[in-house]
């Protein structure tokens, strides 16, 4: 694909499309790139090992003189997790972000040692301008404060994204900015780009309000008790109003997990949760009374490592659970967890305590994305010409796609597109203009994009067969084995009591040697001469089908594998 | 624990407590066993290439010659689907079954050429009598024909074990035998074993007849539509309303999956589903115009080679989806399922068909297991003294306890046991005494039990991180490393981008070596050498934990690993 320097302006994603997190998406004009969010997601169930998933910025890479500035809509993970990653290896002269992102990405890039100077704060007065492009802010609702969308301004007309929202019309902080949305609208958008999450949900999401009323009557129905609550440490309004209702009702908090004491620390620096006092050590709460103590803590998606997993477990070292305690959880599953949460769940019952989910009571937990009728809302106050729906699986991109076209917005003006597809906007018409480089890259570890596909794969055999591995010294010059072959295996079966297996399998691979040992050595033939033999053998004998890994060593000239 | 012949009763649980899945239940009087039901359970997340977990049956192995009996309450592999490794490990005298489950037992023990003889069908009228217990059945209803309870008379009182149940007033197939619960309530109960699989959902379930009523609109609503459904092949009623709807519409059924053909093919054979005729080749079903096609398919839980996924993923030979087909899965999520089922219809709405699940259309699906105002039903017509939940996991037992305790069953009556937790039933008085050998064993591939918790371990760790296998070639004689030591990886990094790291681990892998070496070789202390100084540097370079695996090898005297 072409970019030309002028005419047009283009519209496209690097992560955030077909799926929920890793959100990155940039608009270009000439030689001007301004890039919305970089986020990053965790990985599901078949990436193993992998501790996140980041964009490919390839396509930023190449372009890195083009880049304007990187423009952050709020804190959470799946908007600013990838910052450590970009900032590695790509030239960003800016970042503006929220106050409470602020806060959030300087946190990060400190355990990381890195240093950056170029990261101020917007407000809704901002403006930033370029030389064609430029951006304003309007404040939305969402679990985090100061969350934004913005109206990116270009000379082919007007593009607003939303960032993550809820119109929550009694929120916990402050409204969202209805005036500026509908005066954005006013002054006409050619394209709307849309959160998706909850694009399948009907109706209108659950206020936090609501949330705080029925978290307020447990703590009445379980005054006597200590209360023990799981939440996402990300849920900023949450946590204020669960301090707020400690406070109230005469409890201290201790809290547990890193994530949590970050977000709270950085909340509380910020002014966005006060009473800072009643915070105190976990041997504080452990001196006071069950009805004055409340534990805040990590691991409401099971996490095996989380504070609560540990708690239920009985490995904690501070915490010892009694059986009139209390737990809740003001959280919701995310999909692919259930079974972690069931298990931390079976584990508190054992222990005789009464726990709360957002099943058994359903206004404990209320999603920070809004639901059908508030993304109409959305799409109304902004009033645009063409629509396309961002921040979602294709379903929900799909649902979203469906709504802008019951609030009239025409079908052929809707886009659902995959990460790095491009929109050509010219003169406040848009049209589909080929691709970017666009993919998953993985992280584990330290390492950025060093586990490949091939790589992921032999884990995956790995984790359900385990490894065969086969190893024989030849003597090249006299085309001989020098001794039996040896068989090690890790993951495959018990070897102590299935030794004549192993014994059978010894004698197979140096069959499979000899047949293939020539004076002109062809290392290729024997070892697939013996993959063939043993996995065979091993299939029709057991049903498995591990990794078998030969290396045939040459102690005389080099070794080969 | 000793157990004394004859006074007492024993009940205890092989399986099926904490736990759905792999269901097995003895009551022991004397020198008579009676067993009921020998499941399995599907592994979840972490226990890596696991095919079932079944009961440990070391117990009964042990007690061999006390065994009297198996009985099966109904045909579900949480019932049946340990049959085949119990009749390979210990002898049963006789299994009595219901109609349908003896057909599916028969398939199961055929496939894997097992012989059984005393294969034998019950039905309510029949008592099967042993010197001192005697059994008999009273029909339930559940989402397979032929789901019985039964009452187990004993010298100290009766037992009662539901099997799986609902209260379907408005059923596909025969109602509940209410008639005869209350009739054995009447006669005095001494304990109920209930099942709790729903223990924890308020109110009534929906009825079949709710779902059947559904499945017909969407029917109605997409008539010149094909019509794909996955749902589960275990639940028969669904598969003969399904199988009767079509019929009545004027569709065709081509059927997909190995489970699905079974089913279907012992129901027919039974005389359960009729309209043997409508069903056709998929073939032939590719032929007809599309408002005559149903096609029923596994994969509801969005099991990578199941039907669905692979017509979803367009890999599947015969179905090729048309972007106005409907797709409808009339199935609930299993825990730990939710995101391949969410990869599945992603790739759906991709081709841009249109999907129905039991979160958009909440009556196209109802479970098999009865809500809580059924179980209270169940409590109130067999009226027990005592209460023992079965059937669920830990807060799903508790749940249940708690109902019979609003039941007007004192608390210190209900039982809250694990597997091979015992009950002694005396003279009409139950009181908890010792334990038995219970647990999972593992069945991979087609071997039971020789996957123990190390190889597990291993797995994991593989999973995760992968292996690094170093091989050293040492002359004993000469305490000398005769090559470099050869370093391979399987799960860990892309080699061909990572010489450079391969190199070094080379290196300190020999530098480990050299520094352990000596004429009076000790392989241990070189082995935890390079272990210690290899997993060091990877983890600082790398953040990654792989195995680390060293092999050893002594050309003129034997290898060691």
């Amino acid at each position: 694909m072409k970019f030309f320097e002028g005419a047009d302006t283009k519209i496209f994603a690097l992560g955030g499309l077909g799926e929920v997190g890793k959100n990155m998406y940039c608009v270009m004009h000439g030689n001007e790139i301004v890039i919305t969010d970089a986020g990053i997601i965790f990985p599901q169930g078949e990436l193993m090992g992998i501790d996140y998933v980041i964009p490919d910025f390839t396509f930023l890479k190449k372009n890195e003189n083009k880049i304007k500035g990187l423009f952050i809509t709020h804190g959470h993970e799946d908007h600013i997790g990838g910052i450590p990653f970009l900032l590695t290896q790509v030239n960003i002269p800016v970042i503006y972000a929220p106050n409470q992102a602020v806060g959030l990405i300087r946190k990060k890039l400190d355990e990381r040692n890195i240093q950056y100077k170029n990261l101020y704060v917007y407000n809704e007065d901002t403006v930033v301008k370029f030389k064609n492009i430029s951006v304003e802010f309007f404040r939305t609702t969402h679990s985090i404060p100061d969350s934004h969308g913005m109206c990116i301004h270009t000379p082919n007309g007007n593009i607003v994204t939303t960032g993550d929202f809820k119109f929550d019309l009694t929120p916990i902080g402050p409204m969202s900015n209805l005036y500026k949305m509908a005066k954005i609208g006013k002054e006409g958008v050619a394209l709307l780009m849309s959160d998706s999450t909850n694009a399948l949900n009907e109706g209108f999401s659950i206020s936090e309000s609501k949330v705080d009323e029925a978290l307020k009557e447990v703590f009445i129905k379980h005054k006597d008790s200590r209360i023990i609550i799981a939440t996402f440490a990300s849920n900023i309004y949450r946590l204020k109003h669960i301090v707020d209702t400690c406070k109230k009702m005469g409890r201290k908090i201790a809290t547990f997990g890193r994530s949590m004491e970050n977000n709270l620390e950085i909340s509380i620096e910020g002014g966005y949760i006060k009473n800072k006092e009643i915070f105190v050590t976990p041997e504080e709460a452990n001196q006071l009374p069950p009805s004055e103590v409340c534990l805040l803590c990590t691991g409401s998606q099971g996490e095996p490592l989380a504070a609560l997993s540990r708690i239920a477990n009985g490995s904690h070292k501070q915490i010892k659970l009694h059986s009139d305690d209390i737990v809740i959880f003001s959280s919701s599953a995310i999909p692919g967890n259930a079974v972690s949460i069931s298990r931390t769940i079976n584990k508190l019952y054992l222990k005789g305590v009464k726990v709360y989910t957002n099943t058994s009571l359903s206004d404990i937990h209320t999603s920070g994305h809004g639901n059908k009728e508030e993304l109409k809302l959305m799409m109304r106050l902004i009033n645009p010409k063409y629509f396309m729906p961002f921040h979602g699986e294709y379903r929900m991109l799909k649902a979203h796609a469906d709504i802008a076209v019951e609030c009239g917005i025409p079908r052929e003006n809707t886009f659902i597109l995959g990460n790095g597809d491009v929109l050509s906007l010219y003169k406040g018409k848009i049209t589909r203009s080929g691709f970017v480089q666009a993919g998953d890259v993985y992280v584990d570890g330290n390492r950025i994009g060093d586990v490949s596909n091939a790589v992921m794969k032999d884990r995956k055999i790995m984790a359900n067969d385990g490894i065969v591995v086969v190893i024989a010294n030849v003597d090249t010059t006299n085309a001989k084995l020098l001794t039996n072959p040896n068989i090690t295996t890790r993951g495959f079966v018990q070897v102590n009591e299935n030794l004549d297996m192993i014994k059978e399998l010894e004698e197979i691979a140096k069959k499979a040697i000899n047949a293939k040992l020539t004076k002109d050595i062809n290392y290729t033939e024997i070892k697939n001469q013996i993959i063939d033999d043993l996995s065979t053998h091993i299939f029709d004998t057991t049903g498995r089908k591990p990794i078998i890994l030969p290396v045939i060593m040459n102690v005389k000239r080099e070794t080969n594998n």
